[in-house]
C-alpha cells in the first residue's frame, strides 16, 4: 500500500503530536488529511466508521492551525482528531444509534461532553459505529455492519462491544483517539479485543447529555487510546483536572480475586494476565487475594435490568413496530426487556445499590482490583451468527466487565497480547467510584512496566 | 375527667418545658408520668398508640433526670416525651407497620434517626399507629385500627395518614411530638387533618435505616408538633444545624399556583385559606401567581409507583400469601403493584427525574410556593368502608401534598383552622430541595402572623 500514509500518532503519542505541532513540523490540517487518507484506504474494509466528516474535519484542522498562529492555544488536545461513538449527537452528522429506527428524539442535540470536546481544540473525524443501542459486548450488528477486528485479516474477529467501532478506529490508527461509552464493559471490551487502552470512568463525570441513554443509571463515556498515557492527557483535558502522573508500584496493593473473575479464561489471556501479574509484583505491586461472592449477581442483573431499560427507553411500541429492522441478537434481548415485571427491576436496582455499598468496602485498603478484560480473545464473527449461541458468547466475554459496572466503579484495560498472545488480550484494573484519576495514576505505572504493545499488521486491509 | 392531668406543653411548647425542667419546676419523670396518664384516660377511645412503653419511658425519664441533676445537659430535646410512628424499629418494642403480616425483616433493628433521638435524651413513649405499610392518605386502618381524630367527638372522622397515630398523639397531647414519615403526604396530610404542625424534610436529611422501605427514593422522616417553633428545636437538635428563625414576612416570595392546587376545595380549606393569605399579604408577603403544569402528573405517579415499590419491598410471595390479612384498600393497591411492567415503572422514574428539575427551575426567585395543604377537610370514616371510594377521596385528599414529593421538595403544614373552620385546615409551603431550614424559617414567620390555635376539646374521649 505505497500511498498510505503512516499514523501521525505512531511517534510519541498525542504528547509527541502536540510538541510537534507546536515546533511546526506538521499541522492540524496535515494529520488530519492523514487520518482521512488512512480511513479511504482502510475503512472500506474495516467499517469503523459509520460517517466520515472529511471537509468539516479539514475546515476545523486549518481554522485550529489559524488560530494556534494566531497565538490562541487551547491545550493538549488542540488539532486531535477523534472519533465519537454513534450513539452521541455531534452537530452537522447524522446519528443512528447503530439501528435503522430512529430514536434522535431520545438523544437530542450535542450534549456537553462533545461541546467539551470542541472547545479542547478536538478535529472531529466522524462517527464510530456501534453496536445497535449500545446493547451488546460483542460489537456485531446487522442493521449497521459489524467493524472488521484488525488483528486477524483473514477470519474476521468480533472487536468487541458496544464501542466496537471506536476501537477499530484507534487500533488502525483512523484515529488519534475515540470516544466511547461503557454500561456493561463497552469501552473495556472493545479495547481489550483490539488491543487499545480504554478507560471506564464513574458515572456521573461526564454528564450524558446528547447521548443515546441505555441505562442512565449505568452510562458512563470513556476514551480509547492507544496508551495510558494518551487517556491521561484526554482526562485532563476533558476534566479541567491536573493531568495523572504515574502511581509509583512499590506500595501499590492490588486486589486478585480469587473467585469468578479467573475462570473459564482463554489459555492466551490466562498465560498473558499471568505474564503481567509476574511483571508488576516483581515491580514491587502487592498482589492481595480477595473474594468477591458478589460478582456473579452480574448475571442476574444485566440480562434483566438492561433490556428493561431499552425498552423503557424506546417505548415499547418503537421497539415492536421495528423489530424486524434490529439486530437479532439485541431483538432478543429486547423482547426479555418487555416482559419484566416492575417489581422485579425494582428489586434488582435495590440489590444493586446495597452491592455497591459491599463494594466500596471491600476495595477498603486496596488500590484496586486486578483481573483480565475479557476471559476470551476476540472470537470469529461467524460464531454469533446463530442469536442463543451469540448471547451465551457474550455472557461469557462481559464475566469480567459487568462487575465493575454494577459495583459503580470506575477503571481502566491495558494490552498486554505482547505477553505472548498473537491476538489482544486485557488487563482490568478496576477502582472505586469516583477515583478516575487514581485508576488513570496506576495504568501509567503499569504501562512504564508493560510497555505500549506494537498495533497490528495492515497490510491486507488497505484499498 | 377529673383526673386527667393537663398537656405539660400546653404552656410555652418544648423550649418553655425546657425551662421548667431546667429551673427545676418539673421534671422529665413527672412529665412522662402526665403524658402516661393522659394516654391511658384519652387513647382507649382515640387509638393513638399500637404500642405503649411505659416502664422503659418512666425508667429514662428518670434516668435522664439523674443525668442532668449531675450536670449533664443533652439540650432542648432532653427529657421530652415522644412518639414514633410503628414503622420506625424502637429496641425494646415491636414494630407492626400497621399489619399483620411480619415485615420486620425488612426493617431491621433500630435505625440511626432513632438512636439520634436517643442521643438528643428523648423519651420514646410508644409506638403511634399508622396506616398499614404507610401506604394511605386518609388514615384509616382495619388491620391495626384507625386512631379517632379528635376534632370530632361524635363522627370518627379520618386522622390523615399514613402518620395517623403521631397526628392524633400531637394534637391530643398524648405526647410532646411524634415523629412521622412523609412519602406522599403522610406527615403534612395527618398535620392539616388533625390540626398540628407538620414538618416533611427533604429526602436524605436523616437516613431511613430501621424504617419500613416503601419508596426509598420519596421517603423522607418529619415531625409533627404543635408549632412551629417546636418543630425548629426538633429539627436543630436532629441535625446539628443552628435552629432556624423566623424569617422576616416583608420582601418574601411565594408562588400561588393558579392551577390544580386550589381546584375543588372544601368550602372551610377556601376560606380559611383565603383568610390566611389575606393576612399575610398584608405582613409584607408578596404572592406571585405561578402555573405548575406538572402537579397533575402525580396522578399517573403514584398510584403506580408505589405500589410497584410496595410490591418489590414485601416480595410478591408474601403479599399474595398474606392478601386476606391487609387492609382492603391497601390490598387494592398492591394488586395494582402486581401488573406495573418494569419499562412503564422506568418511564415514571425517568420522568420524575425531569420533573425534580422542572419544579426547581419554577421554583427560582421564589421563597417557596403557598397552597392548602388537604383540599378536604377530614372526612368520616364511614365514607371510606367501599374500598373504592376510598380510593377515590384518597385521590382528592393527596391532591396537594404528593406532588411536593414527585417534584423532591421539603414543606410545612400550618394549622390555620381559627380563621373560621371547626375542623383543621392546613396551609402548606412547599421551599426547594435541601432548604429545609429555610421552610422552618418562612413557618416560623407565618405562625406569628396566623397564630397557634388552640387544641380540640377532648372532654368527650376519657374513659
Amino acid at each position: 500500500m505505497p500511498s498510505l500514509p503512516p499514523d501521525p500518532l505512531d511517534i510519541g503519542g498525542i504528547a509527541g503530536f502536540g510538541r510537534r505541532l507546536r515546533k511546526g513540523d506538521i499541522t492540524a490540517a496535515s494529520v488530519t488529511e492523514a487520518y482521512l487518507a488512512r480511513i479511504e484506504a482502510l475503512d472500506p474494509r474495516l467499517g469503523a466508521y459509520q460517517h466520515v466528516s472529511a471537509d468539516s474535519a479539514l475546515s476545523t484542522a486549518r481554522a485550529l492551525d489559524g488560530l494556534l498562529a494566531a497565538g490562541t492555544d487551547l491545550g493538549p488536545l488542540m488539532g486531535v482528531p477523534v472519533a465519537v461513538k454513534d450513539i452521541f449527537a455531534v452537530a452537522g452528522m447524522p446519528t443512528t444509534a447503530g439501528s435503522k429506527i430512529d430514536v434522535g428524539d431520545l438523544i437530542g442535540p450535542e450534549g456537553s461532553f462533545v461541546r467539551a470536546l470542541r472547545r479542547a481544540g478536538c478535529v472531529i473525524l466522524g462517527k464510530a459505529k456501534t453496536v445497535e443501542f449500545a446493547l451488546g459486548a460483542v460489537g456485531t450488528s446487522r442493521p449497521r455492519g459489524t467493524p472488521w477486528n484488525p488483528w486477524d485479516n483473514e477470519t474476521q474477529r468480533a472487536p468487541g462491544g458496544s464501542s466496537s467501532g471506536p476501537a477499530v478506529a484507534v487500533a488502525a490508527g483512523l484515529a488519534a483517539f475515540a470516544i466511547g461509552s461503557d454500561t456493561g464493559g463497552s469501552v473495556r471490551l472493545p479495547a481489550a479485543l483490539c488491543g487499545t487502552f480504554g478507560l471506564k470512568t464513574t458515572v456521573g463525570l461526564w454528564p450524558t447529555d446528547g447521548v443515546f441513554p441505555l441505562a442512565p443509571h449505568l452510562d458512563s463515556i470513556g476514551p480509547l487510546t492507544r496508551s495510558a498515557a494518551d487517556a491521561a492527557l484526554v482526562f485532563a483535558a476533558l476534566t479541567g483536572a491536573p493531568a495523572p502522573v504515574a502511581e509509583p508500584l512499590g506500595g501499590l496493593r492490588l486486589g486478585r480475586p480469587e473467585n469468578y473473575f479467573f475462570d473459564n479464561l482463554d489459555a492466551q489471556v490466562e498465560s498473558c494476565t499471568a505474564a503481567a501479574l509476574g511483571a508488576l509484583e516483581e515491580a514491587g505491586v502487592e498482589f492481595v487475594p480477595i473474594d468477591v461472592p458478589e460478582a456473579s449477581e452480574r448475571e442476574g442483573y444485566f440480562p434483566v435490568a438492561l433490556p428493561a431499560c431499552l425498552i423503557a427507553g424506546l417505548g415499547r411500541e418503537r421497539f415492536l413496530a421495528g423489530r424486524a429492522d434490529i439486530d437479532p441478537v439485541v431483538a432478543l434481548r429486547g423482547d426479555r426487556g418487555l416482559e419484566v415485571t416492575a417489581d422485579a427491576y425494582i428489586r434488582l436496582e435495590r440489590r444493586r445499590e446495597d452491592l455497591c455499598r459491599i463494594a466500596a468496602d471491600r476495595m477498603k485498603d486496596l488500590d484496586g482490583w486486578v483481573s483480565p478484560t475479557a476471559a476470551l480473545v476476540a472470537p470469529p464473527v461467524a460464531q454469533f451468527d446463530d442469536p442463543d449461541v451469540g448471547l451465551k458468547l457474550a455472557l461469557a466475554i462481559t464475566q469480567d466487565t459487568q462487575p465493575g459496572n454494577l459495583f459503580g466503579q470506575c477503571g481502566t484495560s491495558t494490552p498486554i497480547q505482547s505477553y505472548g498472545s498473537d491476538l489482544p488480550v486485557g488487563l482490568q484494573i478496576v477502582c472505586a467510584s469516583g477515583h478516575d484519576a487514581k485508576a488513570l495514576s496506576i495504568a501509567l505505572a503499569v504501562e512504564e512496566v508493560v510497555g505500549i504493545p506494537p498495533g497490528p499488521d495492515l497490510s491486507g486491509f488497505a484499498a
